[in-house]
């Protein structure tokens, strides 16, 4: 039976990128070798990393004296490579979720840290506004959209300081005018590749600035100056972020993407709207066009179980939510195809119509 | 034509290893997915941690308290974890190569580091010894293997204080004395699996005794605590190490690597040392089984080049050296067969002969 995979991370990925990489163990590029068994100072590997760096580049349109880079770990190792690199005093963050507390909680080992607003009086289900960004602060800190907690901030901010974001569940997803934030960060795990590699864009002029002493592989220079290669880099895990990143460019790129997932997550949606059974949990005007999280509606709460088995027979995959808001998650990543979102409001009607 | 893949690392694997990787990449476990896109919540991936961190233990004799993790990041990573975690006032270090100063430099950032020896008059072509280990430090570090120089540490040392080993590229190879290490830390691409994934033993008991306050990823306890999986792991990484500790397993473990080891240098450095053309660069007592550096002996240094090509069609792959050494450097781990050190040989007997 086909399978829906709504994986909220890792997650769905283009079947170019799973046959190239598959491919490319069985013989990268005509070398008779593995990609997982080649050098990453070879010429063949070399023009891999050029080719990521430079179609992260095109694809996302970053301007001149950016830094795009590839490294090792996740986005919660950025956590505090972030504020080691430009948290001198102090630095502002906005909580909307179990991410953005656990990067503004990090900082605090580096400086102070100023809690802008939150959104955790309601289970972080609405993304704060009317905030002021403070002006005496190294930098302000969001988490573009909340994997978890189903918000997303749909818009490129107007701030007065370096703006900083973890784009880690919707980088790729939409444009973005990226000469509005100072430092983009992103765990390859949703719209980008497998697990084990995250995408650092930085303006280069905010680095270097800093006091205090850097380990080298935390300095974001030393990666900058090695192309990503100061050490090994997670050799097979770049090389499928570059097979994504090609998709993505044959596929219309960003404003392609940004009407299909629109049209994705409106289906949804408009379905859990119109549903008896199910109800949305974060608020209308901040929904995520990533993860979509719903819940039973009131009088079919013991149902929950039911459902998830019913679609499980049906081949939707990963749709369990979180333990922090129960119910439903459906991540409709770029990969996700729109029949997988009819074929899960189908079984929701399904559903409704039997109860 | 057959390739003999001589490369230092990232390097040979098993065919076990790539063939099981890549059917992982088209079905992950009969779940209709790719590994690439499960989530590392799930039951299948859940399974595989735990084996990969039960067959280390098998595999190499871990004793009680020690925990084994696996951490993204490479062992560059881990030069500022291991004294952001140990060192409190005072380390010492082992200055052997390359990668053991590197080491040393990062402990500068977090307290003071006594080099107890090094070998750098000559150009790292030796192992000191004689020297005293001081008992007044934290930790002693050792880098067992030096991959760009050639020289190796095949005794599990007594240390009168905690004993550090960098094994990236000597692990799996011979049967070690895990007891006589307080921590021992692995980047994976030589003996284990692909780049992007590292390896840690560490003995609990010495965790949590620090003053200094540490960022989640970098204080090992997060990762004791969370069986690795505090963040995304790198998920198709683990895997392909935990295929490698199954051959392993399969293949007779560490007492037949090291017989294979011993043969496989054996036969190559006995030729080193017979053949008009070449000289080895490491002190003979020091040798390493991993990785053989040599030269081309006085009156043929100008053939250099040309032995490279000749042993490239040959198909022998990855065979030149580093550029603090020159010459050439075979390197020989677990997976590269004997009958790859014997096409070695061959060729240089070959180019003997004609020259």
């Amino acid at each position: 039976m086909k399978k829906h995979n709504f994986n909220p991370g890792p997650s769905i990925l283009p079947q170019y990128t799973i046959d190239g990489t598959a491919a490319a163990i069985k013989d990268f590029m005509g070398t008779g070798l593995s990609i997982l068994e080649v050098s990453h100072r070879g010429k063949e590997f070399d023009a891999v990393m050029n080719d990521a760096v430079a179609l992260v580049k095109e694809v996302l349109g970053v301007p001149e004296g950016y830094a795009v880079l590839f490294v090792g770990g996740g986005a919660s190792t950025q956590f505090f490579h972030v504020p080691y690199n430009l948290l001198e005093k102090k630095a502002a963050y906005l909580k909307t979720g179990e991410w953005a507390t656990k990067a503004a909680k990090e900082a605090e080992l580096f400086g102070e840290v100023v809690i802008v607003a939150s959104s955790e009086d309601k289970n972080f289900s609405y993304v704060p506004k009317g905030y002021v960004i403070p002006t005496d602060v190294d930098y302000f800190h969001i988490t573009t959209n909340n994997t978890i907690y189903g918000t997303e901030i749909m818009t490129d901010l107007d701030s007065p300081v370096t703006l900083v974001a973890d784009m880690s569940s919707d980088i790729f997803s939409r444009p973005v005018d990226v000469a509005k934030y100072g430092l983009i960060y992103a765990g390859a795990q949703k719209n980008l590749g497998p697990a084990g590699v995250t995408l650092v864009i930085v303006r280069e002029d905010l680095l270097g600035k800093m006091t205090r002493k850097m380990p080298k592989m935390v300095d974001y220079r030393t990666h900058i100056k090695s192309n990503s290669m100061f050490n090994t880099p997670p050799v097979v895990n770049v090389y499928a972020c570059m097979l994504t990143l090609q998709w993505l460019k044959n596929n219309g790129g960003l404003v392609a993407m940004d009407k299909v997932n629109a049209a994705k997550s409106e289906l949804l949606y408009a379905e859990i709207d119109r549903n008896k059974c199910f109800v949305g949990t974060a608020a209308k005007e901040d929904r995520s066009r990533m993860n979509v999280c719903f819940v039973m509606a009131e009088g079919y709460k013991e149902l929950e179980a039911e459902f998830i088995s019913f679609a499980s027979s049906k081949g939707l995959v990963g749709i369990k939510g979180h333990r922090s808001v129960g119910g439903f998650r459906a991540s409709l990543y770029n990969a996700l195809p729109l029949e997988s979102v009819q074929a899960l409001v189908d079984a929701m009607r399904e559903f409704e119509a039997s109860h």
